[in-house]
C-alpha cells in the first residue's frame, strides 16, 4: 500500500523504537510485502534464505534481523529481532482501513446506472463503476475497486483477508492484510466466489474475464484479460494467470506460479508448476494433456501386463 | 421460456429488421436454446456443425446465418449474419424478468407455514410452497419455483445466471439467461450451494433429493428424485442425473451427460462420460470402480516391477 | 445434547408409547447419537450389525428393534419397530432450539469489543466471546459458541444441519440435528465456509486453528489446535483432526477418520483412511508422499516400458 503521507525514516525509527542505518530524512512512501515492492517502499525479511533477494529488491527500507550485511547504496536498513512484528505493527498504524457500520457505506462511490441489490454489503471507500449489477447478499469489503459493466452474482465476497500466517512457537500470527481487490471492466463473477485482497498489493481480475460460481482467488493473484474460469476452481496466492487462459471446473492452482497466455487446464487438474503459453494440461499433478493421456492409457494396460509377466 | 403473448413471425421480423422465409402470420410462442426447444419455439444456429440438428429439431422458427438450406415443412427461417445477437436481443425484449428492490418481493407467493429467515432475498414472481424453511442470507432470484417441505440452508443461491458465453474476437459475449430453477417437494439443499437457472429452459431438482453444502449445479441440469449429493460436488450444465443417484463429496460431472438411475460416484471422481444405471464409478477420469481399483493396485506394484526389469 | 430437565424412563415410555425393560425411575439426562454417548444418555440402534456395539456403549437407555438381547446391568432397553423414528421424535420433543426472527437475536450473548457487521445473522442462544469480528453476511445458527479473538469472514455459515439421512422405502428421512458448533479462541475462518453442527454432539474447531475460504466441515468433526486448512477443503462428519495438522487446498477427508497430530496432506488429496501423526500424504486415494511420488515417477516411464516390451 501507498502511505497517505510519507514518513521520514528517522521518525519511523523513533515511532517503532528501532535502530537503523541510512539517511534519517529519506521518506518512506509505501509499505509492501517483498513480492510487490517499489522504490520508496518499506519491507521486511527475517529468514537468511531471503536476505539477498530482499536486499537486492526495489524496496528502499528493509527491516531485518541481522547486521551482517552492508547497507546497499540508496537504501536504509532497520534492525529488529522480529522484523515481522515491526512490519505488522507498521501496517496497522498506517492503514486507512476503517469499519463500516452501514450496509452500503456512505463513503462508497457508486457509478451511474449501477444497481446494488438488497442485502449486499459495500464497505468504506469502495469504488464501483457504471452499469454494474451487484446482486443480493454480495459482500464488498473496504477499498475494493470495480470497473464498468461488471456483474457480481449473489453471495460472492470481494476483499476478504489473505490466508497468510507466520508460524510462531505454539501459535500462528496473522499477517495483516492492507491490499486491495481490483476488478476490471466487463468482468462477471458468479455466485458464492471469494476473492481475497492483496496482503499489501492488489488482487486483480482483468477486463472481460468471466468467473463461474464458487471460485476462490487467493491474495495478490493477478488474472489477465478474457480468461474463462469454471466453477469451484481455486487459485492460491501471488499467482499470475495471463490473458486468455481457460481453467475448467474444480482446478487447483498453487501459489507463485505463472499460467502462460492462452493455456488451457482441464477439469480437476492440480497445477503445481508454471505452465507455458498455449498448452493444454490435465491431471493432479497436471502434465501436458498428450503425455498425461498416454500415461492413463498405459495404466489401463498395466493389470494385464502384470498378469502376463507373472506367467 | 414461453412468451407471455405470442408474436407473429412478420411482426418479429419487422421488430428485429430481419429477412425470413415462412408464413408471416405463424405465431412464435416461446424462445429456447436448442437443447430444450418445442413446437412454436424460436431458436438460433450459427455454426455449420449444428445446422442439420437445429433444422431437424422441434423448433418452429430458426435464426441462422446461411441461406443454403431449404426451409423445412411447417417451419420458418430467419436470416441474420449474427443469429446469436438476434436471439439475445429477442430474449432481452420478451423476458419478463424485472428488478426487485425489496428483500422479499411483494410479487413472491409464499405458502402456508413457510418461514423466511432474516437476510434472505426472495425475488420477483418466486413461488414457494407450504411448510418450507428458507434460512438466513439465502438468495432466491426471480421466477424460481419451490415445492412443499423444502429446506434451504444459509447462504445458498438459487437462480444465478448460466455460465454461458460466446467467443467473439477479443471478448466473450454473454448468453442472456431467461430460464428458471424448479425445486421439487421434500428437497433439502445445504449451505452455500449455487443452483444456476436454465439459459432458456429449467434447472430441476427432483422430489426428495438431498444436497449437502457447497454444491454447484449448472444451468439446465435435471436432477431426478431421491438423489443424495455430498458436499462440494459440481455438476456442469445440461446434464441429466436420473433418480436414486448418489454422488459423494467433491465429485465433478461434465456437461451434457446422463448419469443413469441408481449409479454411485465415489468421492473426488471426475465424470467425463455418461454412466450406466446402477454402476459404481471412481477416479478422475472416472471408470467403473473394479476396473479403477485394479489399475490402482497394479500401479502400486509398478515401481518394483521397473526395478526388477532393469536388472 | 443434554436435557434441560431429566425425564424418568417410565415417563418417557408413556410419552412415546413404548415397552421397556429397566428401572422406570431411572433418569434420562441426555439424548445422543451412538458416536458420542455418555452415561445417562438415550440412544438408538436399528441394525443387527451394531447391536453389540450399542449395548456395550456408555449409553444408559437404548431404543432397539429386537428383544433377543438381555438387558445389560445398569442400563435400560426401550423397544420399538422403528427406533430411528422414536429417537427423532424425542430429539424434536426435548430440543430447545427455537426460531429467531431478528437479524441478531436478543438472546445472543455478545462479548466486549466484538463487532457484528451489517447483514450478519446471529441466532438464538449464540454465545460470542470478546474481541471478535463477525463480518457481513455471516450466518450463525442457534446455540453456536464462539471464543475470544475469533474472526469469521463474510458469507460463512456456522451451525447448518448435518447431512444425515436414513434410507426409507422410496424416500430419505432426515436425522434431526440438535448438536452445536464450538469455535475456540483465536480461530480465524475464511469467507464462504460451512461448518455443520453436530447431529447430537458438538462440531469443534480448536484454539488457534486457521481456515481459509470455502471450507466445508461436516457434523461432529473435531479439529484440534493450531491446524492450518487451505481453501476448498472438505472434511466429512465425525472425523478427528488432531493438533497441528496441515491440510492444503481442495483436500477431501472421509468421515469417521483420525488425522494424526502434525500430519500434512498435500493439495487435492482424498483421504479415505486414518493417517498417522507427523506423516505427509498425497493423492486420491492418498498415500504417503514418498510412496505416491514413486508411483507417479514410475507411471511416467510406463508408456515407454510398454513400447519396449511389445518389441
Amino acid at each position: 500500500m501507498k502511505l497517505n503521507q510519507p514518513i521520514q525514516l528517522g521518525d519511523f525509527a523513533a515511532l517503532f523504537n528501532t535502530e537503523f542505518i541510512g539517511n534519517p530524512e529519506q521518506e518512506i512512501t509505501g509499505i509492501n510485502e517483498i513480492h510487490c515492492v517499489e522504490k520508496g517502499d518499506l519491507t521486511f525479511v527475517d529468514h537468511s534464505k531471503y536476505y539477498q533477494k530482499v536486499l537486492q529488491s526495489a524496496a528502499s527500507f528493509i527491516i531485518l534481523n541481522t547486521k551482517e550485511y552492508p547497507c546497499p547504496e540508496g537504501k536504509a536498513l532497520i534492525f529488529s529481532e522480529d522484523p515481522f512484528e515491526i512490519y505488522n505493527r507498521a501496517v496497522k498504524h498506517f492503514s486507512t482501513f476503517s469499519l463500516s457500520t452501514q450496509l452500503v457505506s456512505s463513503s462508497a462511490k457508486i457509478g451511474k446506472n449501477t444497481i446494488i441489490q438488497p442485502g449486499a454489503f459495500v464497505g468504506n471507500d469502495v469504488v464501483i463503476g457504471n452499469n454494474c449489477m451487484i446482486h443480493a447478499n454480495v459482500t464488498i469489503q473496504n477499498h475494493v475497486i470495480i470497473g464498468d459493466h461488471v456483474i457480481i452474482h449473489p453471495g460472492t465476497v470481494l476483499g476478504s483477508d489473505a490466508f497468510y500466517f507466520k508460524k510462531r512457537p505454539g501459535f500462528y500470527e496473522k499477517m495483516v492484510s492492507c491490499g486491495r481487490v481490483i476488478i476490471g471492466d466487463d468482468v462477471e463473477i458468479g455466485a458464492a466466489c471469494t476473492i481475497d485482497r492483496g496482503v499489501s498489493g492488489d488482487t486483480v481480475i482483468g477486463q472481460g474475464t468471466k468467473l463461474d460460481n464458487q471460485i476462490h482467488v487467493g491474495h495478490d493473484t493477478r488474472i489477465g484479460r478474457n480468461c474463462l474460469i469454471a466453477a469451484q476452481t481455486g487459485i492460491a496466492g501471488v499467482t499470475v494467470i495471463e490473458d486468455d487462459v481457460i481453467l475448467w471446473g474444480q482446478v487447483g492452482v498453487n501459489k507463485d506460479l505463472v499460467i502462460g497466455r492462452g493455456a488451457v487446464v482441464l477439469a480437476q487438474s492440480g497445477v503445481g508448476k508454471s505452465i507455458e503459453p498455449g498448452k493444454v494440461y490435465f491431471g493432479s499433478p497436471a502434465a501436458e494433456v498428450k503425455e498425461r493421456f498416454r500415461e492413463l492409457a498405459s495404466l489401463k494396460q498395466l493389470p494385464n501386463l502384470l498378469k502376463e509377466l507373472r506367467k
